[in-house]
């Protein structure tokens, strides 16, 4: 049997979460709170964080090279078009969401209002959230214009990218940190992917502590 | 004529240096003091940050991608492997030294030492500066431990992950934050890709205010 360790908010995770879904492939998901560095988890992955995915006698880790490896092993239904430039596009936007928009974003709200009270690190800082939250406008307007000249957000199709955005603004819509009034067209593409059958484990997401709003798992927000 | 944005000690630009000059690809190197935050250069590319790559009429971003776009548009001389867990390794590699490996040691160490200054922003952390050198040895390490079951990091041939590792080396041992004491494989690992033709421009890099030391483009370091 497959196997993931993770948690549940981790749009890294979450994004492992919904290629694997998307393809249909079977998973059993196994809660790892990868902060307290335990001995047997460390021996599987040195690197010390989530997710990681053993597969086929593998063990994985780095979510952006286990989506490549899920998307080679598992070709159908693709997440990734056809075409270097296509491609070229893909990648890049899952590293924009991934590097940037983790950094400039979820780091600066999830992480100050979820992980630090689940990892006894202390209370948010109020700095960071204000910066997160002033932020995450201009992220939800370059969306807003790459969805004004697109239907998915690299391209006309579905891809990886669309997943590593939804695995983050999907994570903040449970601490109800996404303003989907901003843009019609994001929250129209939000309520797209949303529907998807691969979306459903994702909205049955509870964090003990951290009750999610209504609207978080309505198709219908 | 394709044309990289970059600057020198940039272990992102570094590896894609590499990738073009191993494929024979010509470019025109163009500094960039990307920290200034041009209008024009931001125009080109809203992340705000080097590598940026135009060539054939794109602009790219994310060194990753990059790095997957030349190997794909230009497939010889090979950077990934055939197969599909081949891939995976070198990928995972990647993202290691371009996400821990940088996170842990060279931005606590070149960025102390040589961005700071370049980018006028005060002082060397001494804090940072002694948890990046404690760092160095554990990846130091874990390099000699793949090395000691593989002739190239992820395999038995030379890969973008070797690129990926040599790059952010490259920049640390140009301020001689390197001790290629540690292990003798790693070593003798650097003064393989350290000879190839591909690695001279690299070499003949020259950052005003900090030359470089004697063994840094000597190949019998």
């Amino acid at each position: 049997m497959n196997r993931l360790f993770h948690v549940p908010l981790s749009p890294f995770c979450r994004k492992v979460r919904l290629s694997l879904a998307e393809k249909k492939i079977e998973v059993e998901l196994v809660e790892e709170r990868y902060w307290e560095q335990q001995p047997e988890f460390m021996r599987r992955n040195p690197a010390g964080k989530v997710p990681v995915l053993k597969m086929g006698g593998r063990v994985m880790t780095e979510s952006a090279a286990i989506c490549e490896y899920i998307e080679e092993a598992h070709p159908q239904p693709a997440l990734m078009p056809e075409g270097k430039d296509a491609r070229f596009e893909v990648r890049r936007l899952v590293a924009w969401f991934d590097d940037k928009f983790h950094q400039e974003v979820t780091s600066k709200l999830l992480y100050e209002r979820v992980n630090k009270k689940i990892m006894g690190r202390g209370y948010p800082e109020s700095k960071n959230v204000k910066a997160g939250a002033q932020k995450i406008k201009y992220h939800l307007d370059y969306m807003g214009w790459l969805l004004d000249q697109r239907r998915w957000l690299a391209g006309d199709v579905m891809t990886l990218a669309d997943f590593a955005a939804a695995a983050h603004l999907s994570a903040l819509d449970y601490i109800s940190d996404v303003d989907w009034n901003r843009s019609a067209v994001v929250k129209d593409w939000y309520a797209k992917i949303k529907s998807r059958p691969a979306f459903r484990s994702i909205l049955a997401d509870q964090v003990p502590g951290f009750p999610p709003p209504a609207h978080y798992a309505d198709l219908d927000f």
